[in-house]
């Protein structure tokens, strides 16, 4: 049995490391088997909706000219590229909109920097999709610990936790499908933790897409190096210089080993039904539900006074942008995501692109929206008022927004959302082979083969 | 003229750039393009002395299988990889041993970084000597001047400060020797942002190699990507979330941008004459004086009482220790350094290897070492007091020890550097042709050829 609880305060990377080696798939609980394959479905659907954004293009121009080998599929775009490159250039594409999921204790979003590890070295030899799923499961579990450990100074400071945390889950998901020992484990800790980078002042540019597709690609060498002998520090992580120390104020250093094998932070993933700040999900699904009330269609829109988003402050400090520029700012709007999804009863990508926000009748509407801090809300709740003139008003409370812990995505809109992005992002790929492929990939004996279902055409 | 000062404290991103865009061979006075050839001489020298060794031969394994081309030679081991390879190994062997330059204000290696990434790009296409001597010397400037800004919090924090600033210098070489615009150079700063890494606690192990090695691939990517107008944020570095605000708690940004233009930060470049942390150096050369002293071979090491090390407390707490187990441990330990050079009269890289640590009678030898700190001494002087029974003693004071910025080494002495190095790592390259061509160099029409003198032939 690989569940071991560690107490000293010694040996975090070794007891990180011991438990990666020896954890099996019979030591995974069904539920987290099932949570990891919705993580990998939504993954999916995240990176075919942005296989040709202009971030993944241009990337895709130069990184492409340091590829080695056709060795692995870069998901949509009909291209493979080695097993280095796709990584990079996949966990790019799944993470560009922020559509990707989110591990609630860090906000860190876990699968975009280790799926494309695990899948890239899944196409150069036959992998059991219970071993795929086995090493997703541990460097999803190693990335998320590591980044509670050093939560929340971390982000606030400045890093970009997904990047930086990302790249010791791609270290250990890829050591564990090489087999690596344990001290090979602690070694490509080492080489990921030289390698651990990414900043929060990136964001909103393409640049933050380089240090999203670093954690995978270099999480990967990590594990080539170590299976090569190339060492490291012993105490990569807890080390008096190691990553923890560096860039947290207070890491606890314990929660990285605590409850190995009983806690699983998989279970902590959530999934967005919208491609906005989680902040704006219980207001966008109270709009969608104005959007069709017979008296909103009745009085008009134009006709609005004022329109009232009560909730917790967060709300108001993350998303009080009232002119936004670009599609990409306007996922973090409240003003432009209450305007179109009032306006158009739909919060997919298009209502979020550069083209939404050129429409001047949105942010007319968009002014009209007012904030109402209340701290007694929680994070996950929100009401909108809508008032027009002479007293007309309408109310709707949402008390926990989908795709929050409390009330996570269901399968079947996990899967209505890979055909939705798989359509948006004109890969031309099949979705319904895609999803019965990730509920069936436990059986399956030769799980790379999935990647050809997202391979797409050469444009 | 290309020389400004920047006084606002806005434009610490933009300022550096707008020098670098505008900086022409000519501004360059002739002391700073003297110096530029010196560290590249004193680059050559180190790469040569470790094209085989362990941890070279490790990584250059896994990353030849994701090379793309054979566009860049990879320094003495008779192989050419694609530009960003053969630069991140080139980087590696150049700093394995630390026996590559010391930009004395930060303790930055300065050229390790920047020159494989403008050897690399001169193989792919004709680059005159004057012009990659250019973009060196601004590589360079803007890799010490952002490791000014966040010293000496940033590497007492645990920042490995060449790796992490070095990604900047290979960027802003790379992207002059591309024509980058000033607002294309912001956003490869940008994606060098994004990329910087590399930890202290990763010291003496072969993983510290992989963030150098990074610091020119990475920088050279930043600087490919922003030709393709791969954008970033407006200010990387001195943003609120940027560079220097995160990775040092009171960055002084405005003296990334004084006087640009007439402060040349290479003109503060040293050199190393041993292999070893710069603090041992007086001891070295004392210790190197007394071995040929009539009055020690008269009365024998044998019989040695007590070797006193008079110096700076710097000296004691970053060398004092008394049994290593590896060569690369044997770099800073005075007991080590004391023994050997007293013994046998040398001090290169043999007399710092794995089988020099080994000799039970050097050990027994530096047991005799005691540390007398005495902060009257400045850290490029110490005397070394050699006691014998019956009162019989030996002393010399060393004021300013060979490598210091106030006595560096010739060019002679460079010059033999190269030789004793070239000859030390058996590529059986010919180390004169080198040293002639480095001289040459600003009079090159097509300075990528100089890289076929240090190919060496594939083992």
């Amino acid at each position: 049995m690989a569940t071991q609880t560690h107490t000293s305060s010694e040996d975090i990377s070794v007891g990180l490391a011991q438990f990666i080696e020896n954890c099996r798939w019979e030591d995974i609980p069904d539920v987290v088997r099932h949570e990891a394959k919705r993580s990998l479905l939504n993954y999916f659907a995240a990176a075919l909706s942005a296989c040709f954004d202009p971030t993944v293009e241009r990337a895709a121009q130069v990184y492409a000219r340091f590829s080695a080998a056709q060795q692995a599929t870069v998901i949509g775009r009909g291209q493979r590229l080695d097993m280095l490159t796709a990584a990079a250039l996949n966990t790019m594409m799944a993470n560009v909109f922020d559509f990707d999921d989110t591990h609630i204790p860090t906000i860190i979003h876990p699968t975009a920097p280790v799926a494309p590890a695990v899948f890239a070295l899944a196409q150069t030899r036959p992998l059991s999709g219970a071993n795929l799923l086995l090493s997703f499961i541990l460097g999803a579990e190693a990335e998320c610990r590591i980044g509670q450990a050093v939560s929340p100074g971390h982000y606030s400071r400045g890093w970009h936790i997904t990047s930086t945390c990302g790249v010791f889950g791609a270290a250990m998901a890829t050591g564990k499908l090489l087999g690596l020992s344990t001290q090979q484990l602690v070694w490509a800790l080492g080489s990921a933790s030289a390698q651990a980078s990414g900043l929060v002042e990136t964001l909103g540019t393409m640049s933050k897409s380089v240090s999203m597709g670093n954690a995978s690609r270099n999480g990967m060498l990590s594990a080539f190096l170590a299976q090569q002998d190339f060492d490291g520090p012993a105490q990569p992580l807890e080390g008096a210089r190691g990553f923890l120390n560096v860039t947290a104020d207070a890491p606890d250093c314990q929660s990285i080993v605590s409850e190995l094998g009983t806690r699983w932070e998989l279970l902590n993933n959530t999934y967005k039904p919208f491609p906005c700040g989680v902040v704006l999900n219980p207001v966008i699904e109270a709009c969608l539900g104005l959007a069709k009330h017979p008296e909103l269609l009745q009085q008009g829109l134009h006709a609005l006074e004022r329109i009232e988003l009560h909730g917790h402050p967060l709300l108001r400090q993350r998303t009080d942008r009232p002119n936004v520029a670009t599609g990409r700012e306007s996922q973090v709007s409240a003003q432009h995501a209450v305007a179109v999804s009032l306006t158009r009863g739909k919060a997919g990508l298009a209502e979020f692109s550069d083209q939404a926000v050129a429409d001047e009748s949105l942010r007319a509407l968009g002014r009209k929206v007012v904030f109402v801090e209340d701290a007694s809300f929680a994070v996950e709740a929100a009401t909108v008022k809508l008032h027009w003139a002479q007293g007309k008003s309408l109310v709707v409370a949402i008390d926990i927004a989908r795709g929050a812990r409390a009330k996570p995505l269901s399968d079947q809109e996990l899967e209505n959302k890979v055909r939705t992005l798989c359509e948006y992002g004109g890969s031309g790929c099949e979705p319904e082979a895609l999803i019965q492929a990730v509920w069936a990939m436990d059986r399956a004996t030769d799980v790379g083969q999935i990647m050809q279902l997202v391979a797409g055409k050469n444009k």
